[in-house]
């Protein structure tokens, strides 16, 4: 058995590509006492990520220069030296981007399969449903017949907020950059959705939002955003989820906001998942029983291969994904 | 008797000048049933007002064209036919631009003399010193050993942010524009106090600000507070009260703030002291209070003379004044 993982040999600049990332050659670990070995099923490549490759303070530790990428992934427990894991478990967690890897069983979630695929625990029953559950909610606070303008609509995180404001009763409108997405976000129960790549965002948005917006779930940031604030109503809550449009830039500027916020007394606030971790079994409750009612669905796209670990990664930034971005590198072995 | 006016006879692109303003007599008015004659005796001039001078809607009415400038004023009244105030009295409220004038008895509030000079009214305890106290206390919400910083310190707002901060038991930062402004703001109880223009803004509050920033007070926008943005802590909180840099600008850009919110998970809220209405009573109280203990002091810029109100208005763009800009058009006739 060979074993490979994922590096960082280079901090980007801009976007990243594969100059930033190698694929090389890595030891077999041995589980020690408590820990188990772990192949690799299923990884989630995310925006976020990209925050993680710069140098410097954030909200998350830097990954390090020639050490492997992380984040969440699924993998299968083929020797366990634990007693809370067995081999056969299928485990989710913050894994390196490597084949195999030996790890503390503490710091694994076992998945129960009978709740649904297992690939759920990477988006809809995993951080990005969660992200999408606390910021609309506990942000957001959407109430029925409020008007909810969500950017990134199509992607893992924005497709769950406009079924969870849909079943909160508001009226949702979309912002992607296909019409293959505009389309999936529709089904998923928007009022309207603007495709950004061919419309003007500002007018459509304008029309779309007779009275005003309420909520702005954002994802993106940039020039979409500076369309949105304009159109704040008073009391208005900006969930400030993501800023995809930022992360490749080193220096980004656009009008500033602060007029928009007094004529509306609006709140912008900034979020991630973690803040809600002693809520999680919360939210975890609520998506697993929309999911369940039918009330919530979810789109995948799935790349396969570890090799294509890094292209599936790039591609959020084009906005290739609908849905959630995974990349399948081994069918559980009971398949 | 004669009567005279302060009209808005052209909108500002820019900053206001006496292009945009203009002195023409006025009928001298006759108190309906229910109203009272008034004589000004003192005009507040507020940042706020340029806001007014421009087309199109915000939280408050655009003034008309042709038609007087109007705030926050103390008046005499010199002929009552209202049973609520007799002549001789001293009242507030938000008056024309004119020497005499009739108004309802009802939208006046009669100022009570002994709780202390009858300036009092146009600022400490009056709208700026509300604006204080709630957007600091209720948006900012400051802890005992936090770090605040505020903006415009020595202006009428910030000074008193200044002063609740220190009663709150937080360490406050000043960011003032004169020396006179930074001895001033010193004097209420700042920990430190930044020359913005002398010194370097981003690496001095970083000196001053070695906990980073839990709390941050803005009345000004712009470069001030670019520097600001990249110290917020883990949920700061910023209190977006004014942006008097972006005023007199008809396109305003500078860097994109999304990032930093997101990395801190902080909150920016804009807010406008009519929100509070419910809650000027529980203001009130407190202000009044401190005032009396000596917990609270201010500072006036008085300017004299009713031709003179535009030039005060102007200088407010300027960084012109300490404390409350007023100006004192008559004294009350039993002096």
């Amino acid at each position: 058995m060979k074993n490979r993982e994922i590096i960082l040999t280079k901090r980007p600049d801009g976007e990243p590509t594969r100059e930033h990332l190698q694929i090389r050659e890595a030891a077999m670990p041995q589980p020690a006492e408590g820990e188990v070995l772990t192949r690799l099923l299923y990884v989630s490549v995310d925006p976020y990520m990209r925050g993680r490759m710069n140098e410097g303070k954030s909200y998350i530790e830097p990954f390090k220069l020639n050490q492997p990428m992380e984040g969440g992934a699924i993998a299968e427990v083929i020797s366990s030296n634990a007693e809370a894991l067995k081999k056969g478990d299928i485990v989710t967690g913050s894994l390196p981007w490597r084949e195999y890897v030996s790890l503390p069983a503490a710091d694994l979630r076992k998945i129960d399969p009978s709740l649904g695929p297992i690939t759920t625990s990477l988006h809809i029953l995993g951080m990005t449903g969660l992200t999408a559950y606390f910021g609309l909610m506990d942000i957001g606070e959407p109430q029925e017949g409020e008007t909810v303008v969500v950017s990134g609509a199509a992607g893992a995180v924005g497709s769950a907020v406009v079924q969870i404001a849909t079943i909160a009763g508001a009226r949702v409108v979309g912002i992607a950059g296909t019409d293959e997405k505009v389309q999936f976000v529709k089904q998923l129960g928007a009022d309207t959705v603007i495709n950004y790549r061919t419309e003007d965002v500002g007018q459509t948005l304008a029309k779309a939002c007779p009275n005003g917006i309420d909520v702005y779930f954002d994802n993106v940031g940039g020039p979409i955003s500076d369309e949105v604030y304009p159109l704040l109503n008073k009391f208005a809550r900006v969930v400030q989820c993501g800023a995809i449009s930022s992360y490749n830039k080193k220096e980004d500027t656009g009008p500033r906001i602060q007029q928009y916020l007094i004529k509306s007394s609006a709140l912008i606030k900034g979020f991630t998942v973690g803040d809600y971790r002693e809520r999680f079994t919360e939210g975890f409750r609520h998506l697993s029983k929309w999911l369940g009612e039918g009330k919530l669905t979810y789109e995948e796209t799935i790349t396969e291969g570890f090799d294509n670990i890094p292209e599936a990664f790039f591609g959020l930034f084009k906005g290739e994904n609908v849905g959630k971005q995974l990349v399948k590198v081994n069918d559980p072995s009971g398949k």
